[in-house]
């Protein structure tokens, strides 16, 4: 049995809201951020919901929003492994066409045998990196493949390569470690093949054009090109859309067939955009990004205050009138860590079929003791669908 | 490492009891059935054991009595899928031989040139649709294949084939839409040939049987044969029986190698049989239907009712000194729903080395918090099994 083939096409409305990175853990001194914000419209949706605590590529593993918003999409982030060429290609909202091959890429110093001695060509700043990539992409030129470099931040660079027969699988350049010299492009199967070529020859190429620059290559290294996911409206039955605004995941979103609409800027306007669009999609997908920008920055006040302002659009949210509305996030991001990390993320499942719990409040404690577990984000959109009455019963 | 490499011969009892539908939800108005319920023996039992939530098919997955019951004898449901002819024909208590085919099907209307116009016949009553199988069973004859029409209910029919070669490896005929066709019988692989040509002729001889009847054919789907499942036996090292009174669940029991022990009434008489047979078998599995029929019939009184009647006899339940016994369902039924749902099962372990946790009420709520946390259906007869002292350590 597949759950595709228990979904019934009853149109009732999904809503997600992911407030991106919103979860966190207590400490011997003080409250998770969610806990010590004062949040009284998502106490609220959690009295009246069921809440747990979500896990996006199981116990232990810190994932990055392309997997993150996968799992809360339905999908598992473990079957399908979008690389870092692809998802960065995302995040810089570069469109990628079937059979482009796209990269990461470090700007990095070569000693004068070749070897690697700085894989960040010294910690280099966006402005001159900036400039170097700018040089690449007017130097750079291959015979039948179109080659597009674009700057990412400091000394990381994206790279996406245009052309026929372009199979990424070869393995990576970069070394991983100073005083080696890259790796020599090396296919992993016959189909590969061609792609090693080209890359010989942009090495040359690329090492040309930087030769009196403050860089001597480039370091490339997961070599993706775009996935063919199967599509929301295919394993679930949806007209999905999404209102964020953010290329990362509006490009997620798209990945599986959501339709991107018109970029807006704040979460009330993003509500705004759901409201005038409700009747041509049936799950709709709205992302804030602040918590996890705080979240990196170490920043508790700001992931407090970040958290606080969702709280005060939630009526507005919950006036579209959703069937069933699940609020969470991606991934955590405590502040005590400035970066992502494994701890379980609080959730709530909101609806009139979706039954009540005791959780009083929208916290990661509070959620450990919810209706719904712990439980892996990628089944959320399941028990969303249930909740809206939009699966078949399996077996007699 | 399988289970079944650390089962041992020790004789501790098992007992099993399904009050079947018994999950709901709390929802704005009110608490759950079981929550309203005034249980004090099921409390009490509650406040010894440890409890938890069982999930038969994952979260979202809404099953049937049969996966239900495989789940809790320790079966994945979903690996082992009986097709809805088999299940059928078990509910009806009509037994299955090694190599019979069985299928669900639907009394319909065709127009003049043989397009469904209804996929039930009008709606048809119980009454004239029983005539019309009876019609069909004394009309309807094959060459070297016996043919059995049972009515279920309404538009619905059992078929059952019976003859040498017959594998149901066949697409389904019913075209699940008016405006087509019933579709051709074919054959999704070689060794479905056989059944293919005979459901050619079986499709004439029914036309032929209903030209002057209130239904034009049979638009039948879910062709099953006989599951060949692993015994409890041989899985779980069992002497296992049930004392179960309805043909479904009987017949889900022998699936799985259990006896089942002559039919009796109430549970309170199923009660007396298990004692009667106590030392004949260290599996019992008791079953009572009425919370499942009023969860069905949205009679919240009913359902209350019914439960605080198992409540009743639990007492007797504990006397019979089962060493290990759980209490729980198939699946959860609220009466919100009238239906069965994707609803987490309140379920207790009872017995001397289960542990007990902090949970004091019989509850959807109360359990969420319990030492049995989350789980699979399929993991409790693990844990039965474990707490009865029959698994022996893996590894050293």
């Amino acid at each position: 049995m597949q759950l595709r083939d228990l979904v019934n096409d009853n149109p009732a409305h999904l809503v997600l809201l992911v407030i991106d990175g919103l979860g966190g853990y207590a400490d011997a001194r003080q409250d998770s951020e969610l806990e010590a914000a004062t949040t009284p419209n998502l106490d609220q949706l959690a009295a009246e919901a069921a809440c747990g605590l979500t896990l996006p590529a199981g116990p232990g593993v810190t994932v990055g929003s392309g997997p993150g918003h996968l799992a809360l999409f339905g999908y598992d982030p473990l079957e399908y492994d979008l690389g870092r060429g692809l998802l960065s290609a995302i995040g810089l909202g570069v469109e990628l066409r079937p059979g482009d091959v796209a990269a990461r890429g470090n700007l990095a110093l070569l000693d004068d045998d070749g070897r690697v001695t700085d894989r960040r060509a010294g910690r280099i700043d966006d402005e001159p990196a900036r400039a170097i990539v700018g040089h690449l992409q007017q130097q750079v030129r291959l015979d039948e493949v179109e080659v597009t470099f674009e700057h990412v931040s400091e000394h990381r660079v994206l790279l996406v390569l245009h052309g026929d027969g372009l199979v990424p699988q070869v393995e990576d350049l970069d070394p991983q470690t100073t005083g080696l010299p890259p790796r020599e492009p090396t296919a992993t199967s016959p189909e590969g093949e061609r792609l090693a070529m080209v890359l010989r020859q942009l090495d040359r190429a690329i090492r040309e054009a930087l030769s009196d620059q403050a860089a001597d290559t480039v370091l490339l290294r997961g070599f993706d090109t775009l996935h063919e996911l199967p599509s929301m409206q295919e394993r679930f039955g949806l007209r999905p859309a999404t209102v964020a605004t953010y290329p990362m995941y509006r490009g997620v979103a798209q990945l599986v067939g959501m339709d991107a609409l018109p970029k807006v800027g704040s979460l009330a306007e993003q509500i705004e955009l759901m409201a005038a669009n409700w009747d041509n999609y049936d799950y709709l997908f709205a992302h804030e990004k602040a918590a996890d920008r705080a979240g990196h920055d170490g920043d508790r006040d700001a992931k407090i205050a970040a958290i606080e302002a969702v709280d005060a659009v939630i009526p507005d949210l919950v006036a579209l009138g959703p069937d069933v509305l699940a609020v969470t996030a991606d991934h955590s991001a405590p502040t005590q860590l400035k970066a992502h990390s494994w701890h379980p993320v609080p959730t709530l499942l909101w609806g009139e079929k979706v039954g009540r719990d005791d959780v009083r409040v929208f916290g990661e404690r509070a959620c450990a003791t919810g209706l719904l577990g712990h439980l892996r984000t990628q089944d959320l959109l399941p028990l969303m669908l249930a909740s809206a009455g939009r699966l078949e019963k399996y077996g007699a």
